[in-house]
């Protein structure tokens, strides 16, 4: 098998009509959770929420020689039957959408889950968690990230329950980002189809973690591209905004990827029989993956930091060339105004009675008085040039 | 039944009117409580703070199949009564308003609470906590919070004592906020019915918890005004004021919250015989609520000192825009000062014998002197500003 | 007994001449603790302190039904002699003053001290702390605060042993800040003198952890204050100083009462043969308060690093208030010299020859040149008058 | 046998030109390990990353009294051959390069490595960490640093496998950093060689360990550096910059060392059986020196915020400066300016009509009026000077 | 024995030519530290670093009823047997200087002392630590700390091995910081001779200890000189590279002293044989006296901290002034040069015809039109100065 490397995403560029005009650091996503919580109702209550999609069902089959794919949307008394005719066979039944209560309400009871689980399941603003029900079953919830066009990150829940010889997965998106296991799955040296059913929620765990990495290369390409922006001759407007709507994003990453990573050092701490060691390993190597994607964000919290600093600074600076360009204006112009202004001065040659008042201004008389004037205003002039130059005004700082 | 969503509180408006002139930062709520606190005297002595309510008693009793709701305001001795007659029934005794001392310490008595207890009931600023008393007996503080047009978080207290076939619950105010479960266990379906007392005392804790989320909400709401009305080209007065008191707002939010989750993982602790498996279930759940709620929290505080520095910058951009008209007036207008300043020279034609002084301002005297002064001026002005739009200072940054 | 209510300290004002002119910010009064501490001495020697006050002795003897209240300064051997023949009797000794080196050692042989307990007693710099020692006895220091008028915490030590029958407390001052202790015993339906002699050291460290209020009270009364001064037309002087002073008491408390919370969290630990159940819920209460109080002093922190954030934010739009005045003055008044200076040019209407230059400046020549140039000058200044208002300069920010 | 001291590291040059134009101040080698990782690839899949070196294999065998060196680069065959023959000797085999992965497959096969193990040999971005697999075995992975000329940290991996009587290290680098360790086996008197194999996975660690030291070393000579650059008259042009690209070196610094220590603070809690006490000792002496290196690291940090505080103070100091300039200038002209406009009034002496107007201006027909002028002008400039000494403003502050 | 109070060290002045002119901020001790680590070297290989002492060997003898003290510098083996002839005595081995390294190799094989642990006796940069070897020996490092006059914190190490009846102490210094004990062993009544030889060691800790506070007095004497110096009318050179340089070294000091706090909290976890429960109590008294010492450092980060705020917000306000000042005279003055510049313009009274055009600056004709000008001007300038004194202008703030 050749291993698909996930074409890193094309961050979203700095193009100045890029710019969405609301909705810019502050977490909106997170309001919106919170506006949409319910009141008041009967925990384990089952609600749908609005836009929910209809739900497809995929049922894929296995064991070390069989593999067997089907889509069963429509069809699920038929899946049932399926997987109670096959029961040597390893099932992974996948359910995408949720808009279909009374059906969600049949799998709770045909596959013993309980209300509370399955309204975690509808509820899309679950924290990563696991959980074990009926001593030996696992409920697991997962964010998967995505960074999108509009600089946010986007996330969506996958969950799974684990039985005997199924798992079941739940998520509200008709894309396959789990194709990649799909494909794994089909192949007929899989380690996978050798390992128990709860090997396949490993996996599914595993390339949760796996589309983190390429969210934080996206959020990392983008933060270089401000911090080159910053210092560029034409700043693009409102750069500060999207340095720190970017710090919101890579918090939100750390906040869902946290409760993943505990989730995972939860599952390491289970008894042998709930998981078993040699899967354990794997989930070690998880755990790992969950570690590593945290370090880049605090990687980046840092990275973040400094650009604003940096940000700041610059600002600074260019005040400070303002400055210097008002100040040497003025420095120049100001004395001359004022020497020119002198010899404007109309004190008389002579008195109301015609005598001569020789001490009045004699400068204004004598014959080389204006080029002797003109010369020592230039001769200001470089010197004022000579101070600002030692100064190093003149150079760019 | 249908889930009752509350409708998202209306935040506060950004209308300059609506200003408070004082108490702005600070947190004058904490002051106010340290000042209130009692010195030097008996722990566990009973003392009504001025301006509680009378007391209100109501009584909602249930099991599988009946419920029965009155209100017994004044009669006491009818509850007692009524509970005692109806041993198999779940009663739930409702007390609103704390001002009738000898009546609260008859329930002390007759329900076997402890003193310490009832003075943390009547202390209105307890933190959220849970006792275990009489080894099975459970006493639970809640705090209820809400964000008020004053941009404040009001809290009010909620305490719970259980039972072994009642709970009692304590507030100091009429509103009735636990309506939405009253109604559930109107509902006949309601599992709530189903269950011992003990679900009736989560039941409430988790009412407590739903209200956090409206509260949120309507900060949430309020930042993100508050986002906007720093690039608006009219701000409003004392934005700053306002951000650092929604930052206040926040952290007092999380003080009430912290110990409510750290209530809710000590009661997961409690062992079996205290509190059930088949209860714990439905805790981790409200754990999970608590958590989110924090996280939050956590986000909007990141907002906020984001908007912090992003209004500070903004203040630096708007003193650099002011430095640049007046770089730009004095830069074009100062030399150009000097220059009809130095025509303006009264260096003279003639000496006091009136001889003729060629070198005298010769300029003065050409034909075209004057049009070709202006011509060079104009010429100047235009350099500069090539040199301006070149800097970019032309442009809005 | 009728609750008494400490009255809430009045806190220092805001008025000029009470700035202290030095001591302002540094916490002086550890850099002179670290000054004072002994080096190279055997530990556990004993040494009074300069300006330590000669000891007093007060004896307070009760049970159920006796309540005895004597003063025994100078006559220690009787009150030796009365708590031999009064075994029944709980007893409370309390010295205060350290200024008689024998007594104290007399002291510790009686009752059986340790000499590093009594060197922490005489070293008034102690943190809060607890020790058991004779297996069943307890060493407890804790510091009491106040918030002077010289804007400073104030702390003093009250260490306190306890015995069988009876417990010794020790304090540097005269001040009876225990009073309402005492009130409290010589009431007859006192529960204090129905419990053993431990609880009255429990109650002891309730009257000190009950003084942390007005303490934390005065402070949010003069933050309240200060918050209002930045914002007054005529800010006082050193306005920042006096902020960071009180952020500096705020940290000093909390470095005060952080060892306090653990002494008594250690306590909650004491096996229960050295610590009863019984006595454990009031502790527990007490516990809660001193969490209550370090809550309030992380409250106070994060208003006074809000308080420091306004100031300086305040401090920009001063500078840019200053700075428009100086751009609106300059934008107005150099285009208008520049124009009466053009006219103050002096091209000549005739060359040496007395041959008219109809070229230069004609416009001094016409009849309505002077008005239509007045009319010009009052319509630029109309025209920058509207650009100020539209870019906001005119209202007060 | 002599101590090797390795020569500190040359930091590198503040030299203008050898500014790195991009890839600044954020972690642009982090998002690269991002970007690189492979999504939703079967774990344990070996992929050998583009670029990897063609392996090498050493190896170097001794006990007490023989010590054999050999290069077995393409003959791995005649090295099992040499190891199966020679059972008694300890045997270090020395992978060099990654580029075979036959090779790789078998040598996981010939020692029984596990493939997710061996996947982390060739993921060259894994953190330092241990594992015990096969019951006694060890595989080790650590973090070797250096500080470039390009002022980034580099760092490479070395991974170590421990068996009875062998070792297997694995890097991809020809560059022998662990030459000094042969030099020491090599040696007759080498305790290394009367230890056991797993003694020579102690001294591995070690060497990784000691080279964090010049790493350190030349990063605090360039702080240093940058130190002195930031008073220097002439500032080197994105001083911030490099600040805080050093910053980000030093949080990537630790970010590599903190697994480190954790790493040997989990072999400090093996069990006796899997590591012995007689070797705990020196790994005890190793979390000594990693602890060193974090403390530096910490160290550098708090050096590199202060250094940060001192650029922006000096940035306002400058503006400071300039201001001051603009000031003087400003404030001794224009006043003088106003003086000699006011004498260039032009107030008629005799209005249209011939008669004289004694009051207009009748100080320009004064005989001394102009000296006297010239005089107050020349006395207010001193005045002024006066007034900015005292002020400080023309001392260098 | 009279109490030796260490006179508190003089605290470095603020001497302007005192200043240091490089090796500020920065951390150099520790980055020469990191370059003299030897690299590649086998663990336990003794260096002795250059610059080292010549040994000199102290004996002091003793036990309740003699005290034998002697220089026994050169006479190792007279050492070594006094102590065999007299093995009831318990016997203090004090070496200073460790520029021998066969004496050094013999007292390792003398004492039983590890080669790993003499190494970090001579590593002069060991932080604070504590191991037991042997089962019930300890090896203990100390570090003392000074305060120089280049603001520098100086560090020692101090090692201690104990024995069954002796203690050794290594340092590399002459100086005998340890003579207050040796007093106080001299003293016939000492409780120290009659302790085990442990308390000893004990006592060498707590020197140790002693000296933190004199160390810490002379920094906090140096930031309440800082304190003074911000508001000084002149403010000394590169202030803030001072406050800078003192939170580095106060940095330094808490990376000291926390190791050792562990250190103790360490030996109070010591199983009962090794350290019996009756020296704890003495390692208790020390442990409350680390944590003080930590307490302060903590307190003088935070008032470090509050004086860069401090010494920034100051900064900002001369800018402040410095602006005022500014546009104080350009408001004033710039109007006024506006109105002179006006009556200056040349509209003539005649055209070039002789028409009189009396429109054109009839005030210039008028009899009192200078006057008024003069009083209109002085009038404005009234108002200016009113409308700057109620701004606040031209009190100092």
């Amino acid at each position: 098998m050749t291993p698909t490397r996930l074409s890193p995403k094309p961050s979203p560029s700095l193009d100045p009509q890029s710019t969405p005009s609301d909705g810019f650091i502050t977490d909106r996503e997170a309001t919106r959770q919170a506006r949409e919580q319910q009141v008041g109702q009967r925990p384990g209550t089952l609600n749908v929420h609005e836009g929910a999609l209809p739900p497809r069902l995929f049922l894929t089959s296995y064991d070390d020689t069989t593999c067997f794919e089907e889509e069963f949307t429509g069809r699920y008394d038929e899946l049932l039957e399926y997987m109670r005719t096959h029961p040597k066979l390893k099932h992974w039944v996948d359910v995408r959408g949720y808009n279909d209560l009374p059906l969600l309400e049949r799998m709770m009871q045909d596959f013993g889950l309980h209300p509370l689980q399955m309204e975690d399941v509808l509820n899309d603003y679950q924290r990563a968690k696991m959980e074990v029900f009926d001593e030996h079953r696992l409920f697991m919830v997962s964010r998967m990230t995505d960074f999108t066009s509009n600089l946010e990150i986007d996330d969506d829940q996958l969950s799974i329950f684990t039985g005997p010889n199924y798992v079941l997965s739940f998520q509200d998106d008709y894309d396959d980002c789990l194709d990649s296991l799909r494909v794994r799955i089909r192949s007929n040296f899989s380690t996978l189809r050798r390992h128990p059913s709860l090997y396949l929620a490993y996996a599914l765990t595993d390339v949760v973690l796996d589309h983190y990495y390429p969210t934080m290369a996206a959020i990392g390409d983008y933060i270089e591209r401000l911090e080159e922006a910053i210092f560029a001759e034409k700043r693009p407007k409102r750069l500060l905004n999207r340095i720190l709507r970017i710090k919101k994003d890579v918090v939100r990453f750390r906040r869902l990827v946290y409760p993943e990573r505990d989730k995972i050092a939860e599952i390491l701490r289970l008894p042998e029989e709930v998981m078993p060691e040699t899967l354990k390993i794997f989930y070690r190597d998880a755990y790992d993956h969950a570690i590593q994607a945290l370090d880049l964000a605090e990687s980046y919290r840092d990275n973040i930091s400094s650009l604003t600093d940096l940000y700041l600074s610059d600002q600074g600076n260019r005040m400070n060339e303002v400055m210097k360009v008002l100040t040497m204006i003025s420095t120049i112009f100001i004395p001359l105004s004022f020497v020119v202004g002198l010899y404007g001065m109309n004190f008389q040659r002579h008195d109301d009675q015609g005598h001569l008042l020789p001490h009045n201004m004699p400068e204004l008389y004598q014959p080389w008085g204006y080029p002797v004037v003109i010369g020592v205003m230039v001769l200001v002039v470089i010197g004022q040039f000579v101070y600002f130059y030692r100064k190093g005004w003149l150079t760019n700082r």
